[in-house]
């Protein structure tokens, strides 16, 4: 038995779309909250790398001071809630290292018996140049971005995914930077306000042979 | 009403593992395919970009010629089905003017009315240098395989995400050059062999509150 059926999974993503005008007063509820906070931590990454952080901005102060470096867009303030996908800026051996200790803990093995998983990481990280491992590490937040907008979509909760900000502002204003972090994309959630015009406006998409080839 | 519990969402993202040995023997339902072949169809993109392509590897002989650039991995093999992720490797304002065009089909509407949409794409796509087009469209790329490992968790279907192939390879056995590709991830799907010893190991994760961080 599947959680979903075909029909259904295909009816919350054709329910999702980007919200322009979430309802101010409706807030997620706790056990709907704290699921989607699961779905970014299980979200898979490189080699379980997890090289990120999300940044939950629930200070109503802090998200008016982030609407100049959003292109104006009132969801940063209006929705629910706001995540900051960020990645981290250094990713070294010894975030392989780290990665080891955390798997010897939880799996209860010997860190010797995981040498060749930690040297294939290590060499990884250790040879690729720094901005190819931010490329690299950046796609990584990516993927949580969709793990947690499908979750959404499939927990009823609207979203709205956003490229348009300043990553350099949202980093100056979240104090980012000092923690080795980076803004990369912003999430937020919630749920749609009864006039968003956009809620009406039929999901535009190629034809399917456009995007899906069969080889 | 949402389509899934809070629980019975956890519980999809905590079925969900990387698979290291499929069943050769297991394929996925067409009408469940059908719905992860739409997940890819609607995931969400910069501006609705839609800046991709995934190519469904099905042909027997194809999938035997990619293995060797698969880090010898053999679920591209043996997992019922292949994608690969691709980017559209020249993004240009003649992108923005098919998806105006799009657009004002889609949603009846005349191209003048999307003026101030088709602007903003056009001016984005144009001023950024196109390394940079490329960073920002493959990222959209990962949202998509975000997307489709998730619906994949929720469906009942097993998956492994592989980041570890050699794309130029890909592209050359796929010919995705010539059609102005470039391939960026790979995902197969089918379902777990009974005795993939992977399955019963515990995920590692970081604890929560190192990934996730509340402002």
């Amino acid at each position: 038995m599947s959680p979903l059926s075909p029909d259904a999974a295909v009816a919350a993503l054709n329910w999702r779309y980007a919200v322009k005008k979430f309802d101010p007063t409706k807030k997620i509820p706790a056990p709907t909250w704290a699921a989607l906070e699961q779905s970014l931590v299980l979200s898979p990454s490189s080699y379980g790398l997890q090289p990120w952080k999300f940044f939950v901005v629930e200070t109503p102060a802090v998200r008016e001071q982030l609407l100049p470096h959003s292109w104006g867009q009132r969801q940063v303030v209006d929705a629910s809630h706001l995540v900051v996908f960020a990645v981290k800026k250094e990713m070294t051996a010894a975030d392989a290292d780290r990665l080891i200790a955390r798997t010897s803990q939880v799996r209860e093995v010997h860190v010797e018996t995981l040498a060749g998983y930690h040297k294939m990481m290590a060499g990884s990280l250790t040879r690729t140049p720094a901005e190819q491992v931010d490329v690299w590490m950046s796609r990584q937040v990516f993927i949580a971005l969709g793990v947690f907008l499908t979750t959404a979509a499939v927990l009823g909760v609207d979203t709205c995914p956003m490229e348009g900000f300043v990553p350099e502002k949202y980093d100056e204003v979240l104090g980012l930077g000092a923690k080795g972090y980076a803004s990369r994309v912003v999430a937020t959630a919630g749920y749609r306000a009864a006039d968003d015009a956009y809620a009406g406006l039929k999901k535009v998409r190629y034809e399917p042979g456009e995007v899906v080839e069969r080889v």
